[in-house]
């Protein structure tokens, strides 16, 4: 019988359905993709449908794309919150606006059920380690259901408020900041290319300076070695930077470094880059510059 | 007997005089303020002319605004230059244009002086303390004469490059990021402060995420203790960042990140902001949308 079922067998999803079977945990793993289930199912997680688990599951994890998925999950058609057994706790993964995981949480107290708005951060190779930072928020009761879940995916976890809210609040925040400096990491190390800097003295120097960030030494090495493998696609950008300026928007929050952000991931999607890693946003500024990143032939 | 000149007393050629005094050199201070010439003097400073002493002068350390002050002390009407004695080396420490600094050792070069393209970097505190990081690129020999004062005013000398050219660019480099981020992080705090989240609890959960920068670890506390008080100033971005784009605007090289952090510090100085602490355009930010700093009262 699962006790824990994880909705969202992506790149983060499954992952985290990993960490909490090596935890010891019964895991029932759900997709639209049936292969991503039979793949999960195959190495361990529990075989049964979602519908038929629900009654028994204490722990929801839900780590889709973003509100419209979760909402569709909890309480679209053949939604699971109305089949989920009072007391069970709704773990709220996706990146959202705060307000969406107040009506979330609203929801689901209506049906008897406990709702963490808990959006995560590491990328996959974090999710599979069982490693993750969680950015959550909710009631007390929420927390103390979800913690053997919280133990098993997160090396950290943020507690940061008795309701749901803060913890989108924060991850927007986090995005925010993190989107701006990928392309800040971008845009300098192609203008320094132009001036004569190596991506190798770049990433030499830089990071022992000032003008450091996580992000730069993150993302800084798969542009200096010309590797575009995606562990943080592109794609995330648009959607993630995308909700940080519809909470800004919704608040008249002026925010013109995020907006030019998000144009620069916007334009590496238009020139077929969605799927490479985020680093790629630097072939924006190459291209429009003729500059010649690593890895890349002379034109 | 002077044996180094410094030229620009303010807040970070102050510290550097008093650094290389206190390692034991005599050191000339110049200063278009008499004032601070005379409080150098008072310090144990060499008083005498710089005219008089310059041809006893074996290091001129150039630590003016930007390259019209640069070239008008070394080539203007009474430029030092030619006051030099030939094997004398200039370390020229303004943030200017890579074909600036080459231009300028060239011109040194056709008197018999050595250049030295050496952008600093860390603040006044650094200064002081003898501990900037310098972005220096010039010939061995300029690098072995300069080193006595190097070691006395820098904790890291990155040396990249043997001719003048590679330590601007990597200072452009590294301005262009430090500038980006201290926006990135103002945009950012103020955001969260609209939705809920603290500046505390912004200082006490962004550095341990992937959103972090060095500036947003060292300007964000300014902003969380609404303390202003000028530790970098405003001032400086238009000034900086504005070579940035100069240096960018010659090379064809599309910099839009940089051009909105820019219009930001210039926002700012048009609040009256400009002699305040860098961390102050978080006040664009509050002021555009209403929101509250901390230290600032309800209005």
């Amino acid at each position: 019988m699962a006790e824990i079922a994880v909705i969202g067998l992506g790149s983060m999803g499954y992952g985290m359905a990993r960490a909490l079977k090596r935890a010891g945990h019964a895991v029932l793993g759900h997709d639209v993709n049936p292969e991503a289930v039979a793949r999960f199912q195959a190495e361990g997680g529990v075989a049964a449908s979602l519908a038929e688990a629900a009654p028994g599951i204490s722990t929801l994890v839900v780590v889709v794309l973003n509100a419209a998925q979760t909402e569709a999950v909890l309480f679209g058609e053949n939604g699971i919150a109305a089949k989920l057994t009072p007391g069970a706790v709704v773990i709220s993964c996706a990146t959202v606006p705060p307000a969406f995981a107040r009506d979330m949480a609203a929801r689901c107290a209506a049906l008897g059920l406990l709702y963490l708005d808990a959006p995560i951060s590491g990328g996959a190779v974090k999710a599979e380690a069982g490693q993750l930072s969680i950015m959550a928020s909710g009631a007390p009761e929420a927390f103390a259901a979800a913690r053997p879940a919280l133990d098993a995916m997160a090396e950290t976890v943020f507690e940061l408020g008795r309701e749901a809210g803060p913890g989108s609040a924060m991850k927007a925040v986090n995005q925010m900041l993190a989107g701006v400096h990928i392309a800040a990491m971008a845009e300098a190390m192609a203008f320094g290319i132009g001036q004569g800097v190596s991506p190798d003295r770049f990433m030499a120097v830089i990071p022992k300076c000032a003008g450091t960030s996580w992000m730069l030494e993150n993302r800084g090495p798969h542009v200096r070695d010309g590797d575009y493998t995606p562990r943080s696609a592109i794609a995330i950008w648009p959607k993630d930077l995308g909700i940080v300026l519809e909470i800004a928007e919704g608040a008249g929050f002026n925010a013109p470094l995020t907006e030019t952000a998000l144009a620069r991931y916007r334009k590496a999607v238009e020139m077929g880059l969605a799927g490479a890693d985020d680093a790629a946003v630097a072939k924006v500024y190459a291209a429009e510059s003729g500059l010649v990143l690593p890895g890349e032939a002379e034109k």
